[in-house]
Formats: structure tokens, sequence, C-alpha cells
């Protein structure tokens, strides 16, 4: 049986392994993506990001809980794009390990930071079709932060989930304006803790700024091939826009976690009525297309033009004689047309 | 006389439509960057990054006064990757033009997200070529964050100081650990705020974890073309390597300022000295090379595929009978190979 049967007949070991390959961007990994694709295409993909600190995990859990209650098979993979030394991720799923553990109906996947976080955002689509192709009917992606990275692989989700806490430091705004704009729902977590009101008037102030924003987003959302569109939030008309709601919740003691869930159903059924949910999935592709033809003309390049001639030219370039457009134009130009 | 010309002959308004162009990457924005290419290489390009609150503009604004009395000309590119709606980028300009109007040996350039945040990167990268061609000995480049956009920016600069506060949340440490990787210098503004010595004891543990690995970059730190090197920080050697100094200031009343200067210059020294200065310059422009050669890649492709093929491989990916990589080889093998 090869891999990729065993991975289809539920087996955890070759699922596991084949994640790696996955991470790994092997080959093998390759071609076992090419395979799974058109098994793809079920799964609802939960985007959760948030800074360290606002119990992001703990809601997660939860939510995987709750999922299961309705028999949903659950993935969770955990990106930590922080350094490596931090340790984070590894920490993270030994505290996971306590809740979820035993139960075959959940899989934990963590993935620190390696390579590029190009390289992290396309590591996390391949799992992501992984986990759908082997039957997840929820895959939940769990990032740290709110740069680009994250926004990055939020653009992977479905509905994406942004998490607030309160007390984390009123100067942090600026930087949730901008997260904002990928947020389908905003949970405020800890909410028993002081100063709660506050980041609730702060999160709908905002929102409401925002709000023409979306607005814009609704009329030219048309994606055009080789040019992913804007990750087209809102719905699919004026009178069918998703406003993102705020969610409380005490995920520690599971306060507020069957409310999200039914937004987040509530979300999933909007994609669908409005038919962003196709929109999402042609964005998702292309963009994927996209970075898949950006490498392979790539490595055609390093096919066709000798490295010594590269060499030579990249040498002038840093002796300045030559722009590196220009070398780039030298380069390409000899060829082909 | 033409726009490069006047900018050349230090006529600020064609410097501003300059960099416009640069800015919205205009045909003669890219023409005017390849004429300006043999000109660069002479400015000391200053990366300054941190999180909101931390008292970023207002310490770029010391430095540049205190640059000033040293009569070197300095250029601030401001660059606000957070939402457009929040305005930062324009208030922040308002603040500065109080301490630095007036004075023809500054310009102050600020940027608001816009497009990709691969292109504000890009955008930035031409704007500190133009200033550095026209004649600016300093280029500081503001960026506000930690994200990948931040990384990215920072990359193009020879010193990268990380600005940090006392009392902004200790959760935000797990972000601070992947920063510090990029860091030559720290500083803990609003020194006088409560907390100051735990934000440094933090900092100095901190760095201490992160010693070994910026061990590991020396001796694999070696730039092979086409990808670009990790950013090659640390020294030329074992006796002769930079280790980040934790520098306290109040930039609000002008103190620490000058001993952030000092150890600003030791670090420019320093990279002369070990030779890491040329190092970081050819990881650069190998970086630019490469951005530059992935475009190219990309139109030119345009140019032999035409749109209709494009849609009609794309729609077998939508429909899921083709995978985003099998669709690329189709593409992409009908010819040259």
């Amino acid at each position: 049986m090869t891999l990729i049967d065993s991975v289809l007949n539920g087996d955890r070991l070759a699922l596991a392994r084949l994640l790696t390959q996955i991470e790994n961007d092997t080959p093998d990994g390759r071609a076992a993506l090419d395979s799974l694709f058109p098994r793809t295409g079920k799964a609802h993909l939960i985007g959760v990001t948030g800074a360290p600190g606002t119990g992001k995990s703990s809601l997660v859990n939860q939510l995987a809980l709750h999922f299961r209650t309705q028999n949903k098979r659950v993935a969770i993979v955990a990106v930590d794009p922080s350094s490596p030394f931090t340790g984070g991720a590894v920490l993270g799923d030994r505290v996971r390990m306590k809740d979820l553990s035993g139960d075959d109906g959940v899989f934990i996947r963590s993935m620190a930071s390696r390579g590029s976080l190009g390289g992290l955002a396309q590591a996390t689509a391949g799992m992501a079709q992984v986990f759908d192709a082997a039957g997840y009917d929820v895959v939940m992606i769990e990032t740290v932060g709110a740069g680009q990275s994250e926004v990055d692989i939020a653009r992977l989700a479905h509905t994406t989930l942004v998490v607030e806490a309160p007390g984390l430091g009123d100067d942090i705004q600026a930087i949730k304006a901008g997260i904002l704009e990928i947020a389908d729902i905003l949970v405020v977590n800890k909410a028993d803790r002081p100063g709660v009101e506050n980041t609730e008037k702060a999160l709908k102030s905002m929102l409401e700024m925002a709000h023409p924003t979306q607005r814009v987003y609704l009329h030219h959302g048309v994606p055009s091939p080789l040019r992913p569109s804007p990750v087209g939030r809102g719905g699919g008309g004026e009178g069918n826009m998703w406003i993102p709601p705020i969610i409380k919740t005490i995920a520690t003691e599971g306060n507020g976690i069957a409310e999200l869930a039914g937004q987040i159903a509530k979300h999933a059924e909007h994609l669908r009525v409005s038919g962003d949910w196709a929109v999402r999935e042609r964005a998702r592709l292309e963009s994927e297309m996209e970075t898949a033809l950006q490498e392979r003309l790539m490595s055609q390049f390093r096919e066709r033009v000798p490295q010594t001639r590269y060499d030579e030219v990249m040498r002038q370039v840093f002796e300045r004689s030559l722009s590196p457009g220009e070398a780039v134009k030298l380069l390409t130009n000899g060829r082909a047309k």
C-alpha cells in the first residue's frame, strides 16, 4: 500500500509522515499533493490569528472539542513564525495533548518557522490540502501575531478569526487596524479581565472605520488570472454583506464557545449563499498557481542560463556598472524573446 | 533639464516627484533607477523598527537632528504597512515638520501601505537608492511592527535598530525573539518609564539565547547566486563578532541620542572592517536581482501564453481535475524546455 493509500485509510502515522514531506517540500510530497488534489475542496478552513497572550491556543482547543460534539473530524495546524528558539510550538503541543489526545477524530500538527515565511505559507496550504483530502471536516490554522505571514496564511482560510484580549496595551491598535481587514469574526477572549469594555469599544469603532473600505472591495473584487484578487472579504452584494461580529469568550472556562461556533457556521453558510465560498477558493487556487508558476519559470531559467554567465553579470552589478534591471534584461533577452 | 538632472542638482520638488514615480513603479521611475544606479552605494542605510508606542518617530527625529550637527544630509523614509485608514503616516509627518522643517539637509518621505507588502519593500529600496544617488549621507528607514514586511525592509539596511519600550506587555516577547535576529542595536526608549529594568533584562537574556544562532550564521553565511543568503548578521570571524548593544534613550528629551549615534557609527565601522558591509550590499543586490528576474520571467510568460489558454487551464484547476502543479507543467512544457 502506498503512503497516500494509507493516509486515505486513516493511518495516522502515515499522515504524520506525509505532513513532514509536505513541510520539507520533497518531490514525493509534491507528487502526493498532485494526486490528492481532486479529493480536496470539502473541508472548512478556519484561520485563527492574534497576538501572543490572547489565549488563541486554548480557544482553538475548545473549538475543537465543540466540533467533536458535532462529530466533525478536526485538524489543527499551529504555525509559529517566531524564532525557532522560543520553543512555543512545542510547548503548545504539550498543553494540547492533555485535552485532545486519544481522540482519533483530532489531529494536531505544529510547524515552527523554517526557511522563508513564503515557504511557511506554502507548507501550511499543502498541509490543509492533505487534511482536506484525508476527510477532516474542519481544518483550523492557528498563527501568532499580525504580520504579513499571518495575512498570507489567513488568505487560505474560508473563515478568519482574529483574537484579541483586554489589557495587551492600547498602542497596539494601529496594527489591529490592519488585521481587521482579514477578520470575519472578532473574538475578545479572556473576557473576564478588566478592560474588556474598552477592547470591545475600540474594536467596534475600528470596524465602523473599516466599513467603507470593505464596501469598496465588493465592487472591485473580481479576480483576474495571474493577479490574485485582494482577499475578497465581504458578501456578494449590498444587501448580503457580512459584518464581522464581535464575540466575547473565556476559553479556559468554555464560555462563549458555542456562540462562537454558531457564528463560524453562520459565516460558512453566508459564504455558500453569497457565492463567496467559490470566490475564495478560486482566489486561493490562483495564488497557488502563481507561486508554482514562479518557481517553475525560475528553475527553467536556471537550466537555460549557465551559472558562470549569471555570476559574470552579477559581478557587474556588484561593481555598479550594471543595474539589476539592466542585468535582468541582458540575461533574459538573449533567447526565446 | 531632465528630472534626474534636477534631482542631482538638489531640486527638492523634482526629488519629491521622482519618489512618487518610484512609489507608483512607473516606467520612468524604473528608468531613473537604472540610470542613477552607478551613483549609489555611498549612503549609510539605517533601519529603525519597533511596535507602535515605542516612540520610534521621536527617536528618528532626534537622530536626524544629531546627524545634522555632524553636517550629514539625512533622508527619512517612514513606512507604515498598517491600514491606510489609520492616517498614522500623515500624522507622523505633521509632528516631524515642527522639528525638521526648513532644513534643506533633511528630506522626509512617508509611505502608507499600498498594494502588496512586497511592493512596499521594493518601493522602499528604490527610494533609498534615489536618496543615496542624490547625495544623502544617511537614509533612515522607519517601519512599524515586527512582521515579515519589517524584516524585508530591514534587510535593506546596513544597520538595523530595534526599538522597545517598557510597559508594552510581557507577552509580546515571543515576537521580539524573532525580531532580535535582525537587530544590530537594541534601543530601550522611554527609559524613564517604570519597568525599564525588566525590559532591559528580558532583552539581555534573549540576546544570550540568540547568540548561538548568530554563531551558526557566521559559518554558513556564504551568499549563493539566485538564493539570497540569510541576512548575514554577525562579523567576519570569531574574534570580530558584533554583539548588539542595548542603549537606553529618552528620545523626547534627547537623552542617550549621542550614545546611540556613537554605536551606529561604531557598527558602520565594524561592517567595513569585517567586510560585512560588502556582504550585505551583495545580499541586497542579489535579492533585488531575483525580484526583477521573477517579474521579467512572469511577463515573458504572459507574452508567450495566450490568456485564453491560461484561463482554460485555470478552469480545470477550479474543477479540481488538474492540480496547480500539473497545470504549471502543462503551461510551461509546451515550448522551450
